[in-house]
């Protein structure tokens, strides 16, 4: 035999048990996105490297799949490039698209490119595969999906309380006990400004964001590292231990940044956003975390993590408000604000809660054993009348020995096996055997549907 | 501004409107796969070119997207292929990875890899982008979806009665009027031994399914040119000009081929299936066509066609049975039978008849218009309510004009503005509008519901 062929690296086969909970997650989602008036775009899974390249730092760059381009691609390249093994400026000439690292930039382009046909506020959700040649281990891959909503367009705030109930009624579906941590990068600029280091914003929150991982002492340390004085470590130390009620945080939050103007408008519209939300009922825990910073280079405003209760895990979800998402594409000040939902920790987490309701299966309802030619023309006519009753059900194709077509409906956990033999067909009834109890019984058609609905 | 940013060519953004008509489409196709017990896998985007090459001929290879390597990916390569301008076997070379062309090589190798967690007979539905270099023209992208359902590991002919159902089920369902078309190869290889010329059966097969096309005197013109006596072409025609109902076509088609071996045999497949699936009741016509080859190298047994009957396409559905899905990955003598959607000609023809549910719309169903905080905050609670109720259900984010709030709902096609001020705050009640006919009334939210449901 030919050696076993196999998949890339760091992808992924899904079989069917996986992609019915992969769907069971991804349609929760879609549902809720749904009813809170978000519409699914689609984007190609190729983009122009020009609208990639740059947009993701250097590393991004290197993790980019780039795509050979078709035909003569060595046409016209300078061999210079070759002899001296510049392999990225040589990659720029040999490949023009490469794969979607994320959904942010294609979205941005999405809407840059059609401008002119989009209505703001532009409430757009997409659930696609992205793709990024980064070493794979436990829990990263190399393709895995992106669930993203974001609002553009619109700088009110609502569209912050909105997508927190879209969190929350998300996560209440989906059975997982959360805690919703807010925070706001004018927040976190105004503590750099009120302890005297209005230059070190980005330092500051690159450390203080390690503070679960590593604690205030190693925090600290690496402040100091960074240049940061005594004096303002010693000014950051009492808000890093900001404790109590959301309602008591963010009061002493207040006073510590009163008369601080970018401080004090954060404080703001954390208030405004944690009070209306909480107004309107919300499931989840909701807490301030001042440490919370999430790729600050990018977010302006409201910042936004979702951490499970039950389980040890990352984020499961995040995301915030930016102020230039479509700046790079030519169309400066849009405003925006999105989340993003961590389905391969999604998916974990309902794995090891037990989580999925009993009937995430990929299986039948039925399955129809088949005794020869009569018999299995008697039951193709009854399972025609389940399928249009909404029930699934099939037909094993082979009049197999019996054992074996039990064996078949265990294995592919199919609760039930139909039977019609010559008792059946004479009085055009089913015996239907449940195989967890061992049960059967001999019913007309109407209660079998009755019995499988 | 920057230059405007594109896609590449061949690729296609899809829009909220687009992406609603699409999953329309996929939602039908995946509920009757359900229904008839088939189970969904994905595969990833990304093969291996020793998975992907050499198994769409030479053409294919030249079509297959090629991933360039990571890191330093011209190590090791002889120069001299860069000095040959030796395109092919460098990007061997360079690229390990290649995207997907179709579903049906990388469902071969998912069988060969997991064959042994996998149960026969194996009943799989895919649905997932493919990716092909093609040169882009009206109704051909670079990137297209395919909707392949098949089941390995049965000779069972139920299979094929199954999947006819299965396409009766689907078009019926989009309210689509089809022909389905049959043919099985052993009836081909029958024809080509009768007429005498057994040894052209491709040649036979690649000019008479053109006959639609081209009509019967150019097909016998090619015939000649491609070698077949006088004798056999007279031969042939009366059996291309077979006619009447299906089973008068089957009885002339029996009469043909007696003492025949392999054509009998068809003959009696095609009886089979025509006749059980007929018993069973079917919406769609169903034809003989003995000019159908589709690939005939593929299949070997069954081969089917679907036709829309009310517009001018080409095929909108197609498969058959193949015996050797996988022996090309070392694991001979596995039968299937598959059939393929075709979900761009499935979204024309439905565009084309207006064949779309009314509510196949991305909007939400009301959209409440904002007058400041205290109507929004009133506002918010109502939409609350209306979501527990699954009503898709949004706020415009901005305190703006009521004239531009309108205007936006308009342009989405959300068909109701809810308004609540002073009054409806008052007494808890919510003004409707409903923008085509322009009426409004003031109801109390349980009333609400019942309009919206």
């Amino acid at each position: 035999m030919a050696q076993k062929p196999s998949i890339p690296k760091g992808t992924r086969d899904f079989t069917a048990e996986e992609m019915a909970k992969r769907n069971y997650i991804f349609d929760t989602i879609r549902n809720v996105f749904h009813l809170f008036g978000f519409r699914q775009i689609e984007t190609p899974a190729m983009e122009n490297l020009s609208t990639l390249m740059g947009k993701y730092g250097e590393e991004g760059d290197r993790l980019l799949f780039k795509i050979l381009n078709s035909g003569d691609y060595l046409n016209g390249v300078d061999k210079a490039l070759i002899d001296n093994n510049e392999t990225t400026r040589l990659a720029a000439k040999i490949c023009e698209k490469g794969l979607r690292y994320d959904l942010t930039v294609p979205f941005a382009r999405f809407v840059v490119q059609h401008r002119n046909d989009l209505q703001m506020p532009f409430k757009r959700f997409q659930i696609q595969p992205v793709w990024r040649a980064d070493r794979p281990q436990k829990g990263r891959y190399r393709e895995f999906y992106q669930c993203d909503a974001d609002v553009v367009g619109s700088e009110s705030l609502y569209n912050e309380v909105e997508l927190l109930q879209m969190i929350d009624e998300v996560f209440a579906r989906l059975g997982i006990r959360i805690a919703i941590k807010l925070n706001n990068r004018k927040v976190l600029a105004g503590i750099a400004e009120v302890i005297g280091a209005p230059d070190k914003l980005i330092d500051i929150t690159v450390a203080i964001d390690k503070i679960e991982k590593i604690g205030l002492d190693k925090v600290n340390e690496e402040l100091a590292d960074r240049g940061l004085s005594e004096d303002a470590i010693n000014a950051l130390r009492p808000i890093l231990s900001i404790s109590g009620s959301l309602q008591e945080r963010l009061d002493a939050l207040s006073a510590i940044l009163e008369g601080n103007e970018t401080g004090s408008k954060g404080v703001e519209e954390l208030k405004f956003v944690a009070d209306t939300t909480v107004a309107l009922g919300l499931r989840a825990e909701l807490d301030l975390d001042v440490s919370l910073a999430r790729g600050l280079n990018y977010y302006t405003g409201t910042i936004i993590e979702v951490k499970a209760l039950d389980v040890e895990i990352g984020s499961i979800t995040g995301g915030g408000r930016y102020d230039n998402l479509t700046g790079v594409f030519g169309m400066p000040g849009l405003s925006g604000v999105g989340i993003s939902f961590g389905a391969d920790r999604i998916y974990d987490v309902l794995n090891t809660l037990n989580l999925y309701p009993a009937d995430t299966k990929a299986a039948a309802k039925i399955i129809f054993a088949n005794f020869g030619a009569k018999e299995a023309e008697a039951s193709l006519k009854v399972i025609k009348t389940l399928r249009q009753a909404g029930i699934s059900a099939e037909i094993y194709p082979e009049a197999a020995k019996m054992k074996k077509q039990i064996g078949y409906a265990d294995s592919m956990q199919i609760p039930f096996v139909g039977i019609i033999g010559e008792s059946e067909m004479a009085d055009n009834s089913v015996t239907i055997k449940n195989l967890a109890s061992g049960e059967q019984q001999q019913v007309p058609v109407d209660k079998l549907i009755e019995i499988l609905k």
